[in-house]
């Protein structure tokens, strides 16, 4: 690690923003580099701001603006696409100081919690009176609020609930200039004024740096059944599927993991247990209340119907749990399984889902790399995770190449090159792909409007 | 009418970029002046174009562009706040001819329309492969889908389902310029660029001029039931409805009317035969699959158990549809009912539904003039309407002193000016009473990323 050298004065000036103990400068920034993508590049910043409220976070962010120095908003690292990585001489702006749930309104069913509050703990604190925060990346016990508005995080319930976005009603944030603003209404509609909350929400803190997230919730679901079923072929799994998807039983999971990822996630935790030696594994959940077991069994006959080989019903938490906290393990085993990865984070529309598959095994086999792949199959999500050596410098390069080439073919079936990871720094490369030039140029003059000196993460996004 | 004089050569020089016979100027421009607000001013336009493709909407922003006339985007006028009201010397350009569904693909369950399809049109597209496009705002028989996705219209089915935003996936879209762009991804996730679908949804075609929309679309939902209750007082409705809403029985409709609409909706359709002489009165309808009868009935047992007078279940769907298309016609009842009518849109959080309708009570109580209000109490979004004799300057005063004090109220009560109605002109002034000044700049320089000289529908939403 090359340290800059900053003048002492700056960093002293920028320590006075703050109360004592809340900027982290030297060599303990090396915490606060990167996010788990080990791929994207990350510079040492001159210092790591730890504020604790908005008004904090304002003073840093006017500071910066007087300085000219790059700010680069941070949660707890959990993304996959670089994001959050440090870039040379900014100053990261980390939100886990941020931690208070502020309040849970169980009348009109509303939540609002600073943005480095984690996950998990605002679906805790909903489920403690009743209600339901359904956004559950895979990441979800580790990452923070803040962090999924910023990247749109989407997870497994988002078959049915739809993704963190669908959830937020009203953000506080930072602007450019230390200003600081509430975009959105509390309340359930509300078109007064354009729609900056949901032009916020995804912009990975290239647009405002976001401090407090107000989320709707919704009523506690009824008890889930689900079932998991394996398949000697994909086509019989996604025949299925699509069974599934076209009943009017909705289900509020639809997962689905290939060969090489099962036996990664059994390799990786035992306990997992998973049905090993198939070609395709499908997950499938219901909670709809008073149907959840009927809707399990109708799935169950559709997937035997289909032709899996072994369909386990778990209409008991327990074994449910397990089955579901096995596939929550994907991304880690794989990149485990495989010493570095690039995880890819495609979308096509689920007709596309076969050609989709073919064309994952065809860019496997004609470079030679492993490609295990799993996901949200019933939102046409996937997640391919290229495996390779990072100390083969040939394997290095076909791997990007195979990045490159599935994120082509997604677009070209229609699909995105980003479901729900964002493009962070990983996929900017991709973009021109998928946007034009026009849609890129009307995306920078926006950025523009809101943040004129691209000091707001800049390289990242766009 | 006064009629303005333009060049002749600027209207042959327009007419030429048109087909013949798709361009309307002169006397009979005058049906294409105003939405169905009346108390909302309109200008005289040079001419109404009338395109039936992308590229002709395009020529003719480009003409428009090029000698710097305003653009008025208008779709079939069902509007309530004048947001497609013709300005002096504009172009107005009518999606009346754009109303080809484009597709509807049954397999990823989405459907291409142009944007001046009817949203009556494409739900009866949907239903006739077994799928379901839920929003449903009180013109959805007339009004057209481009018209909803710029004022991001709601409809009583929302409480469940969503705004139409909730279902946009993708734009077609003719920029300030004349250069087209489709934003979004037809997928059901995707994060590549910033938001632009969101942000162009609900902006009252003050950003660009929708031509195509794709939605995401739902499997059918079952046969719904349903049950009306009348109560004596508000207190006791409300009640009842914050249980419902409590209930993890999640209605698909939870609708409020008071006295004077229920009077104004018999009298306006003698067919409607709703119960007549109470306080207040509720709708609610569940469509769960295998679960809606049992839901109804649960309703029935709350709504009882907090007094409701008088409780009708149907089960049966002609008599569901008779309560449900009764209470369509609340705006047209209440605006027959008192010959001129301001209509409110406002949105509070569902625990001060009580406070607002105390409010409500008092302004007309003070300002001696009628309000009756119903709408969507499931999203604490409802619609007093102030009725007022156009020909007695002190009502229109009053009226108009009842508009702003209702609105200032619901802001209070930690609401919003319009739920799903939108701006246009008739909300403007408010508009800083609950953005503020910072988001307003905000929003200005967001226009001008979009419009730098201001010829996409000026004076309006902003």
């Amino acid at each position: 690690m090359t340290t800059t050298a900053p003048k002492p004065t700056l960093l002293e000036a920028l320590a006075e923003v703050l109360p004592a103990g809340q900027l982290i400068t030297g060599e303990k920034t090396g915490t606060y580099l990167r996010d788990q993508s080990d791929s994207t590049a990350a510079g040492v910043p001159i210092a790591v701001a730890l504020p604790v409220n908005t008004e904090q976070v304002a003073a840093v962010v006017a500071f910066a603006a007087a300085h000219r120095i790059p700010i680069v908003p941070q949660g707890a690292r959990t993304g996959l696409a670089g994001g959050a990585n440090a870039i040379e001489g900014s100053i990261v702006l980390s939100t886990t100081r941020l931690n208070k749930i502020v309040s849970v309104d169980a009348e009109d069913q509303t939540a609002t919690v600073q943005a480095g509050v984690r996950t998990y703990a605002l679906a805790r604190a909903a489920a403690a009176v009743g209600l339901f925060y359904p956004p559950d990346p895979g990441s979800w016990k580790g990452s923070t609020v803040g962090g999924n508005v910023a990247t749109n995080a989407g997870g497994m319930l988002c078959v049915k609930y739809g993704v963190t976005g669908n959830f937020v009603r009203q953000l506080t944030v930072v602007l450019a200039d230390g200003s600081i603003v509430r975009t959105g209404q509390r309340t359930i509609k509300g078109v007064t004024g354009y729609d900056l909350t949901s032009l916020l929400v995804g912009s990975e803190g290239t647009l405002g740096i976001i401090t407090e997230i107000t989320v709707g919730l919704l009523p506690a679901p009824a008890p889930a059944s689900g079932v998991s079923a394996t398949f000697a072929g994909t086509e019989a799994a996604l025949a299925a599927a699509a069974l599934i998807v076209a009943s009017n039983r909705r289900p509020s999971i639809l997962e689905y993991l290939d060969g090489p990822s099962i036996t990664a996630i059994n390799a990786f935790d035992p306990e997992s247990k998973l049905p090993a030696g198939a070609a395709a594994l499908l997950l499938v959940q219901s909670d709809q209340a008073g149907q959840a077991h009927d809707d399990v069994e109708e799935y169950a006959a559709i997937l035997r119907g289909e032709g899996a080989t072994e369909v386990l019903v778990a209409h008991d938490p327990a074994h449910l749990d397990q089955l579901m906290t096995a596939r929550r393990l994907l991304q880690p085993a794989l990149q485990a399984a495989r010493g570095s990865s690039l995880n890819e984070d495609i979308t096509v529309p689920r007709s596309q889902l076969q050609a989709l598959l073919t064309g994952l095994t065809e860019i496997s086999r004609d470079l030679s790399i492993p490609i295990g792949t799993g996901g949200h199959l019933g939102d046409g999500n996937l997640h391919p995770m290229i495996g390779f050596d990072a100390g083969n410098p040939a394997e290095v390069e076909a791997a990007h190449e195979a990045f490159a080439r599935v994120i082509r073919l997604a677009i070209s079936l229609g699909g995105s090159a980003s479901g729900e990871h964002g493009i962070g720094m990983l996929k900017q490369a991709h973009l021109d792909d998928e946007l034009g030039p026009i849609l890129r140029d009307l995306q920078r003059r926006v950025k523009k409007a809101f943040d004129p000196d691209s000091l707001l993460n800049p390289g990242k996004k766009l």
